[in-house]
């Protein structure tokens, strides 16, 4: 057996059922952990994920389910969790720190864990006390969708433990996944929550009928203004134009499978925000990412009017049109 | 009057009819130079330009057509030139360089002079003697198609001379135009080159039916190519992800409206290059500038492997394909 052993998913979302369909293309078996039992019996029914994915099948006898998260940990080696970052505290409070001993745990979250305002490889670190070397991130530019339909994406691995991070990345690469290994483990989180946010205001530009040529310059501003928050925040030479600083960026903020960019459309076009997050069902993390980022940024107090604005729209009722003269101005 | 005096578009397809809309939003009077007399008639007749972003219409008496470039000249102070970079050489071949003498010369052009394989700022100082500080570019991200139906867009203007590009771009700045200063000449030129090449490619993988996660790996790709290729050919403090720069480069290989991303799907879907472009209607720039680049980084000796890629797809029969296949290898 690879040093990486036997692969827990935790969460059945949308980036769960990729995940689980990623690692499946090159292990026999997984673990996954789900935390409603009715999903866990729809899945026994349809062969597939009952509410998302829908149209991935899976082959049942490579999965052992569990909705008991102690044990999912107890019969795995590596976590990957892929559960909404609003939802992180829930799944694991029930979880002893010694669960977690000897176990890999790679986050695949895209987002702060709020009040704790973490990303999460910190939040693993400081609650659970898992030491850095065990602990590792996966980030995009992949959206599920895609993944679902097998089309080539790309996912980079990152971890103080480069060993670990590549390992993984190696075992996992497949016909539909290539993958890279970066030592940026927190700049990787942030910019993963951030361009969750520059979606939410490219979705609110498009609603407001703005054009491509507005876009780019808006990606432009946002890719300066992200590399000067991770400068800020992490000091460290990296070169915001790879693949899990832009790329990811771009995925989300020009993709149609968006959630936060959808979120975005419907703010341009005049709902509010409540009745935008009624409209839409799943959750989209920018709009917790948008305030963690700003109150982390009390602290930091760095440039990034962009994000600023995202939260002044959601938060605090500016108006997106006022909002968007207001960058154009700085722009 | 202000210090850039008379205004002279030359050249009558998309993009200059795009810079002239533009023009005009602040200036009360043009010159434009047309190459065909009947083109000219056209435009009386109609109201519009009769080949090229028809649904702009222009006040005539706001403009004095030329169909000799030598007379346009003389009238102007200012030339903006907007001219397909392949017909570059006809279209100043009869103009003598002190015709040149006292004008302010900016490029609004998209390409490299084939054959010389020089920048037009080069080409400009070189062929006319014009001296650097009258010579400026414009650059985008600016889509023609976009000015038309009157949505903001923003351009770069670069020149030695500082005062004359921040004089120009100011008096153009309007409702439809923000404008931004640069003094990175030569880099943006080639910035404009290459992203049309990254379109191209762009355009294959989606002809090749690769997904939104695998071009925004492509685009960060590219970016980080751009930005090798720029500081090896013109080596200074540039930030990549500038307007100019990344900016240009996603406008047009997302946009709908980018003929070199509509070549890159058309071979991606298996058209020859000669059937492809027999079926398009405009000049596809990024084909010429894949050669150009080629045959500059021969001496430059850059690693530019994703330029190299699309030249041996569009000059080497290299099949579509097997070019992605490769990239991917590398990315």
């Amino acid at each position: 057996m690879n040093s990486f052993g036997k692969i827990c998913i935790v969460g059945g979302g949308t980036w769960g059922t990729a995940l689980a369909k990623i690692v499946l293309m090159t292990q026999k078996n997984i673990n996954w952990y789900i935390r409603r039992d009715e999903q866990i019996e729809g899945f026994y029914k349809l062969g597939h994920n009952p509410n998302y994915l829908t149209n991935v099948k899976f082959n049942l006898a490579q999965i052992t389910f569990y909705s008991n998260i102690e044990k999912a940990i107890k019969d795995s080696t590596t976590l990957i969790i892929a559960v909404p970052s609003p939802y992180v505290k829930q799944y694991f409070r029930r979880v002893w720190n010694s669960a977690f001993k000897g176990k890999i745990v790679f986050s695949a979250l895209k987002g702060i864990v709020p009040g704790d305002n973490m990303v999460m490889s910190e939040y693993l670190a400081d609650n659970f006390k898992i030491p850095q070397e065990n602990i590792g991130v996966i980030s995009g530019p992949c959206h599920a969708e895609e993944v679902a339909l097998e089309r080539l994406s790309f996912l980079t691995f990152a971890s103080k433990d480069t060993e670990k991070a590549k390992t993984l990345a190696a075992g996992l690469t497949s016909r539909i996944l290539k993958t890279k290994f970066s030592n940026d483990v927190v700049g990787i989180e942030l910019a993963a929550v951030l361009k969750n946010i520059y979606a939410i205001i490219s979705g609110v530009c498009q609603g407001l009928q703005y054009g491509d040529n507005f876009q780019a310059v808006l990606m432009s501003n946002c890719a300066k203004e992200m590399e000067r928050f991770l400068d800020g925040i992490v000091p460290m030479e990296r070169n915001i134009c790879e693949q899990h600083y832009l790329g990811d960026m771009l995925v989300t903020a020009y993709s149609q499978f968006s959630r936060n960019r959808t979120l975005g459309t419907m703010l341009g076009k005049g709902y509010s925000v409540k009745t935008a997050q009624l409209e839409m069902e799943m959750i989209a993390e920018g709009y917790y990412g948008a305030k963690c980022i700003a109150e982390m940024n009390e602290r930091f107090k760095i440039d990034i009017p962009i994000s600023r604005t995202v939260y002044e729209i959601l938060y605090e009722r500016l108006r997106p049109q006022a909002a968007v003269d207001k960058l154009i101005e700085l722009f």
